[in-house]
Formats: structure tokens, sequence, C-alpha cells
């Protein structure tokens, strides 16, 4: 079913009670894939409480120690943010957020939604994970939401627009060709690994002063959609890039050229 | 100010949590105006903690015996509601509710948004004094939000209907930095050349059989909308890769890395 491939992230939440909650919000929308990145407190009898008969939702949660182990197999990571961070990302509102976590979906893509703690949000390195940043409309004088009322907003969006989507016939997208498919999550976070590797190795990128190089090539990638056929002549070209610079590649003759 | 038309009124209220929860939601969405009719517990240590920084919204609360005096001076009265009662009655999505609610405070008109008891909503008779009822989507087997979270997603609509009324584009795009524009065609075209360049230089790409390759990567950067600052970064990168596969770039120490 088209919700089951829409999963919920809640990252280092600090009060169990909110986590039941999210359960319940989750649940109330037809959702049912809760991922708990190192929560402080789980399992504990308060998310049980608010979780107010969603209790499956919390005996199903996933627990993992760092983001990028949730969203494994994900395709589309949507992750919520306050507005005006250091660089500017690709931004979505609420509804947005719901139609294009439906639309993938319905492709049979898993989507992620991920949420930041309750003081903090997401640190700059796990909002770099996300393709687009999601931003619920608020006064900016109390732009604070509780966290499970924002798991209750954007599920509520996505409830809204997989209702829409019902009776639709569903968007083809067409895959010309073997590999058009875009890339999960973690294998372009492995791309990145490689790129910034390369970077180092040609003296591009000093990791003394790394300044937001990857964050400004993680936006220009993660907005492209990069299928698996173009990752893997980004990633050729990675290969022979730093072999390149090692001295260690195959030089053409000037004659070839 | 149009907000301050709009009062929550919440109905026989079991959990004081609940209450502190609302108006954190209330305040979040720039809404003030908190009616209790006949609540359980008020005020309590409970509603401040959730309250979370709501706590003007919890001592402006008006603590009425029956809803009849929490209607004082309404225009227009909207009453959540489970669907399927005895009697049908108009009713509305939470959107709709929005809009109708913020057109009316609009033009100076009092306008209350209802929520009834955790566990039995509204009676039959106070639901009889709603204009309309309002049921927020959810899965028929799992339909009961919690209190304070229906109060976010109401809220949330109510602003998401005034921020449109109020001629502000409902698409906040995001604070662009300088070099944040695409790059013409023209530049584009000079990367690709290049491009091509450096990967022949490190033996990627063979011009005596280029294939599809230089095709594929422009598909990807084409679609990409490359901005001016990403440009001169991976025309730097190239740079670098060039000079690397000639042996004419600084090797970082392997120490520094």
């Amino acid at each position: 079913m088209v919700l089951e491939n829409i999963r919920v992230v809640l990252v280092g939440t600090s009060h169990p009670g909110n986590i039941g909650g999210a359960a319940r919000a989750m649940k109330n929308m037809g959702l049912s894939q809760l991922v708990l990145v190192d929560p402080q407190e789980f399992p504990s009898d308060e998310a049980v409480a608010r979780a107010s008969g969603a209790t499956d939702i919390l005996q199903g949660a996933q627990v993992v120690g760092a983001l990028e182990e949730a969203l494994v197999g994900c395709r589309l990571v949507l992750g919520t943010s306050a507005r005006d961070r250091h660089i500017p990302w690709p931004m979505l509102e609420p509804r947005e957020c719901g139609v294009t976590a439906c639309e993938q979906a319905r492709q049979g893509a898993q989507v992620a939604l991920v949420f930041g703690r309750e003081y903090a949000g997401l640190t700059n390195e796990e909002l770099q994970r996300c393709h687009y940043h999601v931003h619920i409309p608020s006064d900016p004088a109390f732009s604070s939401l509780n966290l499970a009322a924002a798991v209750q907003v954007l599920a509520y969006e996505v409830r809204m627009a997989w209702l829409a989507s019902e009776g639709q016939p569903i968007k083809q997208v067409s895959v010309a060709e073997e590999g058009d498919e875009p890339v999960m999550a973690d294998e372009l976070e492995s791309f990145y690994r490689h790129l910034e590797q390369a970077l180092v190795e040609i003296g591009f990128l000093d990791p003394l002063r790394p300044r937001h190089l990857m964050s400004r090539l993680r936006r220009l990638y993660g907005r492209s959609s990069v299928s698996r056929l173009e990752m893997n002549i980004l990633r050729g070209i990675l290969t022979e890039t730093i072999k390149a610079a090692r001295g260690e590649h195959h030089k053409r003759e000037k004659a070839d050229v």
C-alpha cells in the first residue's frame, strides 16, 4: 500500500511522550513506518500512554544509531527545518511535501520524513542528507512546533495528497532505459564520500578548511535526481581522477587527442 | 488583527496536558484567544509544561461553565466532529474551515473553533450550536486525533488561509544568495568543453570511442539548473583535475588528511 512506503524518522528525540504522540499522529493518518534515531529513552511508558492505542506503531519502530541507517533504501528524503539556515536549500511547504511524498510513494519509492530534536532540530550534516527541507509556516515570534504536532501536520498533508490522488492514474515515470531510476540516499552518500576523497586528492578541497564546498555540491547533486547510470559514470570519473592524481592513470598520447 | 478574531474553544477537556499542547499549537500559528468550557483541571502544571512557552495563552484563557457562554459574540461557529452523526450537518474539511474562518475574521466577525472531549467529542446539543462541522480526514480504523494535535491541524489551516489572504505568496522561496542564479546556456557549453577535456586528460573519455558519455553528463547537469556559484566550483574542480593528471598539482601531505 502506498502509505507504507512513507516512513517517519525522528532524530534524537528527548521526550518519550513525543514519540508516543508521533505514533498516534501517524496512525491517525494511515502511516505506519516509524524509525527512531538515537532516542533518549525508548521504549517507555510515557510513549505508550501518549500513543493512545497506536502501540503497534511503537512496537514496529526501528531503532538505529545514526540518520544514514534510517535512510537506507529511501529515494526521497524530506527534512523539517527552520528557515534561514546558512546555505539555502530547496524548500517545500507542508502541502507540496505531502504531494511530492505521495507521488514518489505511489511509484513504489521509499520516502522519509525526517524530524529533528525538540530543542535543536537537525544538524547541518543531517539536513544535507535531505533532498528538500520542509518548513511549517508559523508565527516567527513563536515558531517552534511540538514534535508530535509537527508530525501531525505533515502526516495530515500526506493523507490529504493521498486522498486526492486515489483514483488518479499513477504518473508513470518512463524508465527509458535501465539504470534510469534515481539512486537511493545511501548510494548518494557513498558518492559524496568518494567525491570528497577525490577533491582532497587533487588538492581542491583542503580538509583543514573545507568551508562549504561539500554542502554546495550536495545541494547540486541532491536536487538532480541522479540516476543509477549517471552515478556509475560519476564514480568512474572519480576513480580515474584519483588514479590520475596519483600518477597511476593511463595517459593518452597527445596524438590521439 | 485578523487572527485575534478567531477563538479556540475546548469543551470538557480531561487531560490538562492537552490544554497546554493546544495553547502551544495556537501560538505557533498566531492564534491567541482560548476559551475553556468546564475543564477537568485548570490551571495546572501539566498545562504549563506542555505549553512550552505559550503560557500567555493559558493566562489569558477564559473559563466558563457551558458552551453557550463561550460562543457569546460569535458570528461563525465551527465544531469538530467524527463523521456519521445521527443528523447530517453541513461539513467542512480543515482546509475549507481555515478559509471560511479567515474570511469571516477579516470582516471583523468573531469565529469559534470548537473541540470536544477527548473520549466523547461534542454532544449532539453542542454540535447543533455549530454552523458547520469539521472533520479532519483520518484513517477510519483509527480516526480519533489527540486533542492538541487536532487543534494544531485546524490552526495550521487557518494560518495557511490567512497567509494566502494577506497577499503573501504562499510559495516561500528560501533566501537566495549571490551567485544562485542559473548560468546561461553558453556558459554551460564552455563547462562541457572543459569537462570533456578533463575526462580525456584523466583517461576516462576515449576521444576515439566517446560513446554517449558526454550526452549523459549533459542530461544530468542540464536538468540541474546549475548556478553560477556551482559552476565556478565545478570548473575549479576540472582545472585542478587536469593539473593533477599532468602531475602539476599541489599534493597534500598524507599527514594533513
